[in-house]
Parts: C-alpha cells; structure tokens; sequence
C-alpha cells in the first residue's frame, strides 16, 4: 500500500512543526497539516488531504494566526479530505472522499460524512450522525444525533437570497432526509420526522410526520408507513434498524433506557 | 505538458511494485497506483488519480489483500480519478475531472463518466453509456447501453431509509433521464423511455414512455416529442443522432442489423 | 503555512517555463501549471491546483499547442482547482474548493465562483456575479454581471437530449436563481427575477418575476416580496443589500448615477 501504509506518515506528507500528532496515526501521499493542527491516535488521513486550511483572513491579514484544528481518535477519513482550521472533530468519525469542512464546526463522535459532502462552517452534526454523498449544509446549520440525510440534500439559510439574514436549519434527533430535499432557511424538522425524495420544504416539520413534494405538504406520520420487506411499520426507523448504532443487538429501547439510568445515576452522584 | 506528457509515466506518481502496466500507459504528476491494479495499453491517467483505492475492509483486517483492478486499453482518465480495487472498466472509457467509482463495479467499454460522478459499487454501466457531470450511482444500480444521464442526477437504493434492504434501479438500454431527476430504489427505466429534468420518479417507466413532474407521471410516448430544428420526431434518440455512436455515419438501423448478422453467424458456427 | 506560504512558489509544484507569473504570485504545494498559461499580480493558487489543464485534442493531436490561459491579478483560488487552458478571468476573481472550469469560459472581474463549481466552457460569467457551492453551468450559457447562482443550480444547454442543438441559458443582470433550480435550454432569466428553490424553468421568466415549481409558473412581482427583517421591499435585491458590491456604502442608486455619468463623460471625450 504505498500511497498510506497504516501506522506511518508518508514521506511526501507536508506537516507543519507546530502540529501534533497522537500515536498510531497514518498520513498519505501528498497531505498538507498546517499549523496548529491537533490529530487523535489512530487517526487515518488518505493521501491529498488537507487538516487545518487556513481561513480567508489568511489572505488578508499579516498577523493572522491558524486557529486550533482538533481532530478525535480513530477518525478515517478518506482520500481528499479538506478541513478549516478552527473546527473539531469527535472519535470514530468517518469521512467519504473529498469532503469539505469549513471553520467553526464541530462534528459529534461516531458521524459519518460522506463524499463530496460541503459543510460550509458554523455547524453542528450530531453523534451517530449519516450524512450521505454530496449533502450540502449551510452556515449556521444544527444537525442532531442519528440524522440521516441522503445525497444531494441542501440545508440553506438565507430566507431572503442575498441578505445578510443567517437562519440556519434544525434537524433534530432521528430526523430523516431522503435524496435532493432542499430545506428552506430557519426551517425545524421535527424529531423522527421523515422528508421525501426530491421535496422543498419551506416550513416547519412536526415531530413523526412525513413531508413530500415541492413544497413539501404533510402526507401523514412515519408511524403508517409499512415495510416492503414484512408489511410491519418501518418507522421510526430508530425501533427497526440497528446496523453501526450504540443500540445494535439490543434494540433501542433498551438501550435508551440503560443510558438515561446511567445519566440518571450520574445526576445523582 | 510538465504534469501528464504522453507516453510517460511522471516521476512524482507512486506506482506499487505489483501492478502491472501495459505499453504506452501514461501518468500524470502525484498520481497513486495501490497494488494489484492492471492498466491497458495506451491508457492516460490524469493527475492526482488514485487507482485500486483500497476498500474499507483495508482499515480493520491485517491480512488484507488488495483486490484486483482491471482498466482496460485507450482509457482516459482526467485529473482526479478514485477507482477502488475490486472494479473493471473495458476499453476506451473516459472519464472527466474527480470521479469516484468504488468496489465491484463493472464499467463497459467505451461508457464516459462525466466530471465529479459519484459510482458507489457494486453497479454495471453498460457499454456506450454516458453519465454527464455529478451523476449519483447508488449500490445495485444496473445501467444498460447507451442510456444516457444528465447532470445532478440521482440513482437511488433504499425503498425506506435507513434499511437494510438495498433494491438497485434498473435502466434498460437507450434511456435518457434529463437532469436533477431521481429515481427511486428498484424503479426500472423502460428502453428508449425518457425522464423529465427534475423529476422524482418512484415507479416503473413503460418503454418509450415520457415521464414528467414530483412524483413523476406518463405524459405520453417519445415518439410524439418534435425536435425542436425541423420538426421531426426526435425520439428514439438513437434514430436520430450518432454523434460517438457506433452506428457512427451509417444509421442506427443498419448497424442494428450487421450486429444482429453478425451475432447470428456466430451462433450458427 | 507550509503548503501554501503567501509570495512563494511551493518547491513541489510543477510548473511549465513556458509560463508567465507576475509579481507576488503564490503557488501552493503540488500544483502543476502547464504551458502558456499568464497569471496576473498577487494572485494566489491554492495547493493541488492545475492551471492551463490541456483540451481534449491534447490526447489526439501529436501537434497540440496548449492555448493560453489568462488569469488576472489577485485572484484566489482555493485548493484543488482545475482550469482548461484557452479561458479567462478579470481581476480580483476568488473560488472556492476543487473547482472546474473549462476552455473559451471568460469570467468577470470580481466574480466569486463556489466549491466544487462546474463550468462546463464556452460560457460568460459577469462581473461581481456570485456562484455559490456546486453550481453546474452548461456550455453556451451567459451569466450577466451581479447575478447570484445558488447551490446546485444547473443550466442546461440541450432541448431534446441527446442532440446537436446546443442552445445556452441567459441570466441577465441582478437576476437570482435559488437553490436547485434547473433552467432548460435556451430559456433567459430577465433582470431582476428570482427563480424559487426547486424550480424547474422550462420557459422565459420576465424581468422582475419571481416563479416557482416544477415546471415553473409566476408567482408575481419581486416587488411584493417583504424581508423577513423588517417588513419592507426585499427585492430587487440591488437596492437593499451591499456587502461585497461596488455600491457598498453608497447605495446602488448613487453608483449607478456615478457609474453612468463616467459612461457619459467618456463617450464625450
């Protein structure tokens, strides 16, 4: 494997002194780290990527100094990756190829980001959460835990194009997005909610509720949707489907119920 | 031509020891070649390309053991290329800038993939076939010959997501989808059948049919679409355009009919 | 800033004798600059870029000459893009991330073109004009001065794919196209109009129009949209909002009255 053997850092990496780098970490051919860049141990860069990109001020100003780029443990991201300077990362996160993350965001432990995806800065994406290929979020974006958003997605923020309003979206815990949805500035997806394939959704989503078409109207909730494969309900798809979830093997239920006891006895330490 | 000069292979490209390179096979500057990958004679690898990308299996299994990745004679890759291992391409296929094609994906000869496609595995594109700019290829899609599909494009694979059922489209031979459509898990495109720019199609297209709107319906045949130069009929496009067809200058009907000559005399053999 | 430190040339990038840099010009690592490409005072190539990328007829044509690349000064291009020998820019043109643009494509002075942007050649863009992330712009189209694209917008250039007919869209002046609009063949987008998130345009949209849907009816006038802000006239967009514009401080109003007095002075002369 001679473009990124694991465990090594390539010798045509260029990796400024000031960052530093856990243990175990693996670095490909022709990776740019710039100053102050931070890497968690085992971390796997694929080659042409760049951590710590530095911001436009960069350009501007003489006196600019690279903000702090904070990359977890056991992150993996693919070849092409590039990365502001000025964002965080948690463990386990997972990168497709070529994506873009701008400043000021932070992404939760165990997402995944997938190719091409452009993250355009001052965002939050929850743990556990999937971002398929090509999903574009805006500025001021929230995204919560286990959402699902399917390519070619756009979460805009500006109601009134161009302006200097910034609304960025909420999507909220378990939230589904399918494929070529655009959200509307400011717009909440309530939790568990599910909008189709191809809808324009200019208006807030109730929890549980199924949105389709352009715009998006109410169809009805997730909860009588059946499933191709049993005829059983298929949503929230958190009570079905369990592959790469904390909850896999035991449901989530129970696992739900495990974490709030331990949160509660945590309280009450 | 200091990044790609023809014939050549540049001296910053990382080339493994065991893949195997035809004659006159050219490599452009910061180009990766990972092991177990094999190049036909006189193809072009643009700069920055990566071929036999490993699969993810890679980053978990010591033993792991790069699968083989067959790209056939006169292809022409522009800068960017992301081929995974396990994948084949046939003869003088092209593809634009930053296309990714991942695992046990099996690309025709002489199919052009179009700048930042997105091929997610375990797919066939059938030969002649043309996939403009930021076509999505999700999992399972079976894409005939000479189908034709436009920009923005998304194939898609799960009938309800998150799941883990995974229903590929099928899109017969000489269809055309028009830009920014999607097409819904297992939908098949009917031969010849046309879908409309910005459809959101979630059932089976009829040959010859076209389908418009979210979600898509029939509108009527193709062969009522006038071109919009003489007032002709237009469709079957393959009736009325050859332009890199084989039929190339001869008609798709008589070639149509040296072919089917042709494949009788071998059977009768 | 070791990939990319402001007035230096990265010792990995490769550049051509035959190529033209002015003063204050800064190439970042491994970026590859082919023959007969100009680039104009204190611009700023970011790490990974390809300028003068060579046409099609470079891999047929054993007597291929590179045609000339101009970029003027002050530019700043993000990592990653690629630009086709035989195309243009003004001065003081930024882009984003991994942005494409092809040959005979003149672009503004001033222009912003966005991340992973597609700019397929033989296209004008204006001055000041602001394409947002992933735009795909067709060949033949012309977009006017101070138009503003957003993300995955695509103009399209074929009214019956596949065929010879290549007729290009035109945005005029002021105009704004939201977020994954398509706009077919051959339609123009009058002054001042606003095309809705979604939309697909199939016919001429009149100055100040706004339409919305798929296909895409009017809706009204620009005028009679409020700003979520304050109550008051959102659009045209020219004469409440500033930021980045040549009017900024002055207000559209005076710098038009400035603008067309020089005109007038100019043609007395």
């Amino acid at each position: 494997m001679n473009g990124l053997a694991l465990g090594t850092i390539h010798p045509t990496a260029i990796i400024s002194e000031q960052a530093r780098l856990g243990s175990g970490v693996s670095i490909g051919a022709n990776c740019i780290v710039y100053d102050n860049v931070e890497i968690g141990d085992g971390t796997v860069l694929g080659p042409n990527s760049i951590l710590g990109e530095p911001l436009a001020a960069y350009y501007r100003d003489a006196a600019y100094d690279n903000p702090p780029l904070r990359i977890g443990r056991h992150n993996l991201f693919r070849a092409g990756a590039i990365v502001y300077a000025g964002s965080t990362t948690g463990d386990g996160v997972e990168f497709g190829h070529r994506v873009t993350v701008r400043e000021q965001t932070e992404i939760g432990s165990h997402a995944r980001i997938g190719t091409l995806c452009d993250i355009q800065g001052y965002c939050r994406i929850g743990t556990y959460s999937r971002l398929h290929s090509n999903v574009h979020i805006g500025q001021k974006s929230v995204v919560g835990e286990f959402v699902w958003i399917f390519p070619y997605v756009v979460l805009t923020n500006d109601p009134q194009p161009p302006s200097d309003i910034l609304h960025g979206v909420v999507v909220d815990d378990f939230a589904v997005i399918a494929t070529q949805a655009v959200v509307i500035a400011g717009v909440r997806i309530g939790r568990d909610a599910l909008v189709g394939a191809s809808a324009m959704v200019n208006k807030d989503v109730d929890p549980e509720s199924v949105v389709v078409g352009v715009p998006a109207r109410k169809l009805g909730s997730v909860r009588d949707i059946k499933s191709a494969l049993n005829g059983e309900p298929a949503y929230p798809w958190r009570e079905h489907f369990d592959r790469g979830m904390p909850w896999q093997g035991i449901g989530y239920e129970a696992w739900s119920q495990q974490r709030h006891a331990a949160a509660a006895a945590l309280a009450a330490d």
